[in-house]
């Protein structure tokens, strides 16, 4: 074993906890200057400013004291322990001073320097290096291109972002933010402390040449004093992590949300054009993500918004939105995309309306939306009032509250808002228009999320009930009758002929290993074969070519539907022996199977997907498919309450109910074979490219389903 | 004839000229109070702080001298003319005030107080006498309840709105803002002014007892001193108008954009309790509006931010979208949002990139969007010639900058920006994120779009080229084979029998008389007749119950279809002859027709929209219309270009090109027929309730489409 081969050999359960980079009690600055004003004198400056509560260590060969502080020559020299080491030098030395900090057992450094793979050929090579430098010693590295990390809990701010240089009064707070880019991120920081959000940490990714996003994600969901998870990512190698990290923030009650770009195509080409990172299939990575919780939104302003409601720590325990409004204008926008997201916005009890009558203007409405007219500005009791009532209103899950140019009646509305925020845990969100901004401000310094727009404040508090009512996560339960056994063996049989395709007959007793409904089947190898099989089922049979080097058989005129005689069957057969031969087998062979029918056509599938492991796949057959993609796509293995509300988030969905004078279709047996191939797909898993059932015909219910075809296609071996 | 009769024959081709409203010579304040802190005496302080360049007229009987001028003791004392009279008293008094400016020969009257229809049954009655006024003096009144009018153009503010007391330099300028909410104006037209958007007019509407929001913005349609048109409506009781208004609009080049709130069921509820104005069906109007190039958002933001777009007055001569960023990340968002709305983000020639490698760093990106990365900031030449260079290469049509946290870089970013905005006619708009919001008001005051969002950039762009590039108003264009002669007599035969519907025999010659393409048929009344009638026809035919007392006949198996031989004929004629006994037909008849089959069901329909007028629907059969109620509609008449494009925005548009192995539809047949039913139901508007074409059975190309079955509905005679 080289010693290249031994260092990669490094097991990563020996990594070091992340809490000593997330949290760390001493941090050495390698390279740091002496000059505040420059960029490798910046960090030091900065730790003293945020009032780091650790140890500082400078290093610098040069000098014995670096801004007051006693200087070491190099990291071998320090004496104690040091958790992270801030290395400011450029490109060139950087696998050197990592080198330098394994043999000083420092755990985790932070590379600034830009000049890497990142730039081309060259970057490339340096790039290299660094990744042995990592690989040999053990180190983990941030980094290398990245702006560093800002933890404003414990003001531990390795990092020369200017973004520090002009910021007074950062709130710290229980919001971690991690971004794949620093210019986007930077945006955001800034962004963030003029809302008056809580950050606990906000670190930026760099190359991700070791610690990745998922990575620094996990470590912050592990992290007590974090809430709430924000991220900004182009691109992701390791999805099965990303979704580890979301389970276990669904389990931990802490939202991440995500911006995720290069949604489109062109879109993706330009993330990778810009970080040489895979942005994947956008849809299999959407639905899974939103299958485990997180939080996906789509600008730099939703993930504001989402900021705000998430911080503010409260849950909904359902979706009736009360609205208390100056303008009945706003209201009914507001209630438009209110009732878009999913919430309700009821009208209430006329004994609770009866209440309001008491102080809103005849001309306002007490129906909810409440329209209390600008009567609101000049009788602020008026509002205190409305607030108490709503929190008291047993229909009431969270409030609204809209005003708008009304900077010169603000203080009492100010305090009958805080008051009554604080006197519940509904959650509550404040819309105020126009104006200096400077009630918003106060507001949020209470932690009380404060919007501009009704329309944007009635998307954030859909996506805090989406959160707050999640569904549960998958509990998969292996069902005791499949047989993992037979399937590997029909997988083996395959393998050793050197063969990545399955024949029908062999992708179909590969799914019946898991008792998922496939047709019955007899092979013939003439057409005398093929009458004598036919008479094992009840007219009238199907019958096709069986080849496993013919992925679509109907598309070369190789399949036979309906043979209701053995004169009809011995015809097809003799006809399909030469489609068969005309195709290159040469020793031809039949498939003879029952007909099966059923009033929906459905298909499932099952995939290895590059980046997030083995998932299932649904949808109908048809235009349903063709024309609108319509699909669900689950993590495998899933269980029955997965995979029956994956179906019945269909467009589709009411086919299973029964629509145009169709029955009710058998969901059940659609649900358990879904079930049951997330199994085999994730059983196999290493295995298994490509399961297709296609069509799944569903009968009604009780009448079960059946597929009729089948085709499974295996990696290939590396 | 009496008074009141005569008085409402007062012919509205006789209105006065809106412009005398909305650019009033003289306005006279009635009730006007000299302390200019009040409500009744804040006009007349507003009209002269803003220079009004008209005469301002006090009218108050207990005052000679009003705030310094001279005070008249009623209307009818003023010497000279009067374009427009501002109602100050309360409602109880109003409607005297109205008949005393009928008198005086007023054209126009704002009346402000509340207390009318909007408080219920007392204030109904003063708002009768209110209406009584308005007819008999042919006065024109805008309100009751309402803000009354701004005009920052010539300073003419006939309002006591307290938007005014605050305001310090308002912006004059070609936007013009109608709207039928008074608290949700006041909102936006804070924004507006923060934003350095230019008004001409803010105008809330109130009650809209005489003046509608749409005869207004008809008004500022025709003023040539708008360009843009705001509004925000709750409901509209003249859709036509408002049709009418769009065709302007569209043909000036004026686009309106569009708030119209009770989008959904519980917001159009909500609305009526706000305003008691119908929202009418907004899947209809909301196809009719597009259509008609009007520019619908779904918030305040995206109001305002439109605003910003049109406000600066350029258009686009394509969708290609040049981005040039500091930030990859916030490029690569914007990229995803500009391809979801329909514009194309593409990738520059190589020779062009060559221009770009001369300054952008090589850890940028010189592709589109084109990454400057953070060096943009500190060195602002990149900046100018990186616009310089957009702005030359051929296939950009429009340009967005992306910046953030630059304060400090601020100055020569902003004079770059300035200077090639000033020296070419491309769209430009800037994204400046987070800072101290200076560098936006700048830009802002130069006239150039500035946003802090990336994808709210992306999403106005994509208004601004959808405007620019919209589709030609259809220009239709009567068939001159049709007989209306025939059609009208059809319905006549109806009326005459007082019928609203017609059986089937009936429905398909009234189509048939626009040369819409109905399936032959022929009448029995006896099993042997239907076996004479179906040797016209080659086998199979089809048999139906006929009769216009059964809507639904194959709800009650009243059709039987694929009937090949006269036995099969003559069973089910007999079967068919009980089933309407059964139904009470004293004496059935049947209808006999030749089956017809195309590869694909089309729906056309025809209705006559309570608000909008005369409409024509399309859509696909089966699934597509029941599960996603994917159907298309147009203002009827229509023309060959227009209904093609309705029918290609179908989602199951793909089936027309063929799709799963199906040919290629006659789509040629499918537009001419829907042609033909939008000049039917216009033709005969005033007669048709519902016209119903299903299905409609489409062959490949060539082989045409036949109507199979037809339903026509007469509206009922009031």
């Amino acid at each position: 074993m080289t010693q290249l081969q031994s260092a990669v050999a490094v097991d990563r359960e020996d990594s070091p906890r992340m809490d000593r980079l997330l949290a760390p009690r001493s941090i050495a600055v390698i390279g740091a200057s002496s000059d505040p004003h420059k960029i490798s004198g910046r960090p030091i400056a900065y730790l003293r400013r945020f009032g780091y509560s650790g140890r500082i260590i400078p290093v610098n060969p040069h000098n014995d004291e670096i801004q007051g502080l006693r200087a070491y020559p190099e990291i071998a020299a320090v004496d104690g322990p040091v958790d992270l080491a801030l290395i400011m030098v450029p490109a060139e030395r950087a696998a050197g001073a990592v080198r330098a900090c394994g043999r000083a057992g420092v755990p985790f450094v932070i590379v600034v320097a830009s000049g890497f793979a990142e730039v081309g050929t060259r970057g490339a090579a340096l790039e290299a290096d660094l990744r042995a430098a990592v690989a040999e010693t053990g180190v983990r590295l941030l980094g290398p291109n990245c702006l560093g990390m800002i933890s404003l809990r414990d003001g531990a701010v390795p990092t020369f972002s200017p973004v520090l240089e002009s910021a007074a009064d950062l709130r710290p707070g229980p919001v971690a933010f991690v971004s794949q880019s620093g210019a986007f991120g930077s945006f955001l920081f800034g962004e963030l402390h003029d809302l008056r959000i809580g950050l606990s940490h906000y670190i930026t990714t760099g190359n991700e040449m070791d610690v990745s996003g998922p990575d620094l994600l996990a470590g912050l969901v592990a992290d007590g004093g974090v809430r709430v998870l924000l991220t900004y990512l182009e691109g992701v190698t390791s999805g099965t992590q990303l979704l580890q990290v979301a389970r276990d923030a669904h389990v931990a009650d802490k939202p991440i949300v995500m911006v995720k770009a290069g949604r489109s195509t062109t879109g993706a080409a330009a993330a990778r054009s810009h970080t040489a990172s895979l942005a994947g299939d956008d849809r299999v990575f959407d639905a899974l993500m939103r299958g485990h919780g997180v939080v996906r939104v789509d600008s730099q302003e939703e993930l504001l918004d989402a900021a705000q409601v998430f911080g503010a720590s409260r849950r909904t325990s359902g979706r009736r939105l009360t609205i208390l409004s100056e303008s009945g204008g706003a209201a009914v926008m507001m209630t438009d995309t209110a009732v878009d997201v999913g919430l309700e916005v009821p009208a209430w009890e006329d004994a609770w309306q009866a209440r309001l009558d008491e102080f809103v203007p005849a001309y306002g409405s007490t129906r909810n939306p409440v329209d209390f007219t600008a009567a609101l500005l000049t009788d602020p009791g008026m509002l205190r009032a409305g607030l108490s009532t709503a929190i008291a209103h047993p229909g009431t899950d969270m409030i609204a509250v809209l005003v708008g140019n009304a900077d010169h009646f603000a203080d009492p509305l100010l305090e009958a808002i805080e008051d009554l925020y604080a006197a519940t845990d509904l959650p509550i969100v404040v819309v105020w228009t126009g104006g200096s901004g400077r009630p918003r401000s106060r507001l949020r310094e209470c932690g009380i999320p404060c919007f501009t727009d009704p329309v944007r404040a009635a998307r954030a508090l859909g996506r805090l009930a989406d959160h707050s009512l999640r569904p549960p996560l998958p509990t998969p339960l292996r069902p005791d009758d499949v047989d993992p056994a037979a399937a590997a063996r029909i997988v083996g049989h395959a393998r050793a002929e050197g063969r990545t395709a399955l024949d029908e007959q062999e992708s179909a007793a590969l799914v019946r290993a898991y008792r998922i409904p496939v047709t019955d089947s007899a092979v013939a190898r003439t057409a005398a074969e093929a009458v004598t099989s036919a008479h094992r089922f009840a007219a009238p049979v199907a019958v096709k070519v069986l080849s496993s080097r013919i992925a679509h058989k109907s598309e070369i005129g190789g399949v036979r539907l309906g043979l209701a005689t053995p004169d009809e069957v011995a015809a097809a057969a003799a006809e399909l022996l030469d489609v068969a031969r005309a195709h290159g087998e040469h020793d031809p062979r039949l498939l003879v199977q029952p007909m099966w029918s059923g009033p929906a056509e459905m298909i499932l599938g099952a995939r290895h997907d590059p980046a997030l492991g083995p998932v299932v796949l649904a949808g109908f057959g048809g235009i349903l498919v063709e024309l609108l993609r319509d699909s669900c796509v689950a993590a495998a293995p899933t269980d029955h309450e997965t995979a029956a509300r994956m179906l019945h988030g269909l467009t589709g969905a009411p086919l299973l109910s029964g629509i145009r004078g169709g029955p009710a279709l058998d969901v059940e047996v659609v649900v358990d074979s879904l079930v049951r191939l997330s199994w085999l797909v994730s059983d196999l898993g290493d295995e298994i490219a490509e399961i297709d059932l296609n069509p799944l015909l569903v009968d009604a219910v009780g009448a079960g389903a059946c597929a009729v075809d089948a085709l499974v296609l295996l990696r290939e071996r590396r």
